[in-house]
């Protein structure tokens, strides 16, 4: 990890490029989500390079959720899937590990790949369109556009039907998961978070809607969370979470009825009245409070705004399943029982809420399974 | 106005209290809504001490709503009904003027007042249970306590019949009012923004069922404000709002997409991607960030969050009509434009946001209206 969490490889990483011949044709089929906050990229190795390497469709351990680690095997192509991510603001640091491992060159050891313009990268979200330029100058080629809904569904299409187990569920501290019925996966909702928050009713292959949204996402929890607390990254900010609590910040049902429920609406002493409401306080100013409770708040708001929005949408259009993706998730518990707790709670039960381990690539997933004449038709098609 | 904006006369009160016998008698039916940010109290006068006032009905200014001189003329209750405000956490100078004006002694002066027992005043809000021992104590009154959800509906009820105009939409920064129609006026979505949200359903006189809401309300706004602005009241933070610009801190989806729209889902480049997504940058700290556009990106968030929640329950019911009431509105232009144009964008034109006078008293209004035997029981019947 770097210093802001952020960092795509374990490697240690010179500034100066260095290229080795021996790993150099190992890597192809680079595809990339550039998002407000986040480059999420996905490439293909060989399976030369990774002979001692997991079974096929091991799912990567849950702490290892979101990191580079989270590689899967896909014998259909004849490598290994890898997952990488940097900061947007840090897009440099992006373009030379491009370099050093000459993604951008796709590699000639796939027999099936057939490529008209080795200079084309397929790129999905708005920094395709605003850094289009950039690599056009840094590393001499096209970022080849593709719609950030379209490479969503795609990429959790892809997820839900070639890897297993890729969703689970959440409650309790208890992780359990899916089975993905291939004939009864459709429709379903899918909720990207990422800076800002997608659903998407999905209906099938390349079949869907972006039916709703909200501005209150992963970049609103980072932004807000860094003014509040000087955390140095998201990574940093979401940690501090784990041992913070919220009753210090926010207003309880309790706090307003002198510690008594409000039951004849179904609303115990404990459940959260106002989001920050305690701050309203004049005894105690920004740094009277302790940056974990501060993260556990803002953690805890947005997470059950989130779930309460995505139910509500679900709910519209009687759709019994939402899948949570996008790096906001993080394989963080707390984050997950949140926004299982509160689709469960606005659901009284009926909805379920769902999540997939490589929540954080499902833009970049969907770019890469654009790539055609790879052999990937026949992978998405199961 | 006091330090905090929250006085409720302006009159200069002395830390002693004086009683005049002159004005004593002149008030009564006193009724209390202890919220978890603010008290609000609602009390009538008789006609006899307003003979120079407003004609019948005649609605305030607007840049006096939520202010103590929002009265209203009641002929049919012989008198004109006053309206104050407090903090919560400043109850001691509630006390203060609800003894300085002799409120808890219900005055004599009205012929059909029939009480069993002067000792009792209405109150509704969660500070009817909590504070029930301070008002014994102090001033020796018991509060009669009246459920919140049904309060709320009853002042809603109360003023959408009997106060004109009392309710109005807002558009393009322009407010016009909305003729009622009795006959016409069910069902509707109430929503009160207090500290914190509940939306409900109402279908008829006590008929009524609180459907959702959100913990993210005007507690929010001024608690987080609070910590980010350090400003020493709600009113201030509103007020900073005004001339705030709330894109130098949210991100917007030209800011993610190179200055361009994402048109093919309808999301123009000024289209708030992700609250407060900006302030991600390691460029700046909080204090580089103006106060002003800090409370502007708030209120947006908070606002348009409330918008899209209410539409999401309103659509869910079939319901046309969304009333929105709670102190958090003010009567403050931008906070009912951010949620008018929410319900209009989510609804894509079919819902209608609209607004009430005397949106923050509705809880007040409906204790007050629970007083039996006083002659609006013929008021509420209309």
């Amino acid at each position: 990890m770097g210093e802001n969490g952020i960092q795509a490889t374990s490697e240690k990483r010179d500034s100066k490029i260095v290229m080795q011949k021996s790993s150099v044709d190992e890597f192809s089929h680079l595809a990339l989500d550039i998002g407000g906050s986040l480059i999420k990229l996905v490439y293909l190795s060989s399976n030369n390079n990774c002979a001692a390497d997991d079974e096929e469709g091991k799912s990567p351990p849950k702490e290892d959720l979101g990191v580079p680690n989270d590689d899967i095997n896909c014998p259909v192509l004849g490598g290994k899937l890898h997952f990488a991510k940097f900061e947007t603001t840090k897009i440099n640091d992006c373009l030379e590990f491009i370099l050093s491992k000459q993604l951008h060159r796709h590699g000639n050891w796939h027999q099936e790949a057939v490529f008209n313009d080795k200079n084309i990268i397929k790129a999905t979200g708005g920094g395709a369109y605003k850094f289009a330029d950039l690599f056009k100058e840094k590393l001499g080629v096209n970022l080849d556009k593709v719609d950030e809904m379209n490479c969503l569904v795609a990429g959790s299409n892809f997820l839900l039907k070639a890897v297993h187990p890729e969703a689970f569920s959440y409650m309790d501290g208890k992780e359990e998961d899916v089975q993905i019925d291939h004939n009864d996966l459709y429709p379903y909702l899918l909720v990207n978070i990422g800076s800002g928050v997608s659903m998407i009713k999905v209906d099938g292959n390349g079949k869907f809607e972006r039916v709703s949204g909200t501005s209150v996402g992963g970049g609103t929890f980072w932004g807000l969370g860094r003014l509040l607390t000087k955390c140095k990254s998201f990574d940093e900010l979401l940690e501090l979470s784990h041992c913070g609590n919220n009753r210090v910040i926010d207003m309880l049902v309790g706090d307003i009825y002198g510690g008594m429920d409000y039951s004849k609406i179904g609303l115990t002493s404990t459940t959260i009245a106002c989001s920050f409401g305690k701050a309203i306080s004049e005894n105690k100013e920004l740094e009277d409070y302790r940056p974990e409770d501060i993260s556990r708040s803002l953690l805890r708001m947005i997470s059950n705004n989130i779930g309460q929005i995505s139910y509500l949408n679900a709910l519209r259009f009687g759709l019994k399943r939402i899948f949570f993706g996008g790096f906001f998730i993080r394989g963080h518990a707390y984050t997950m029982d949140t926004i299982a707790v509160a689709v469960n709670f606005w659901s009284k039960g009926e909805a379920k809420a769902m999540f997939l381990r490589h929540e954080g690539f499902l833009g970049a997933l969907g770019a890469f399974v654009s790539y055609e004449n790879h052999g990937l038709d026949d992978l998405k098609a199961n």
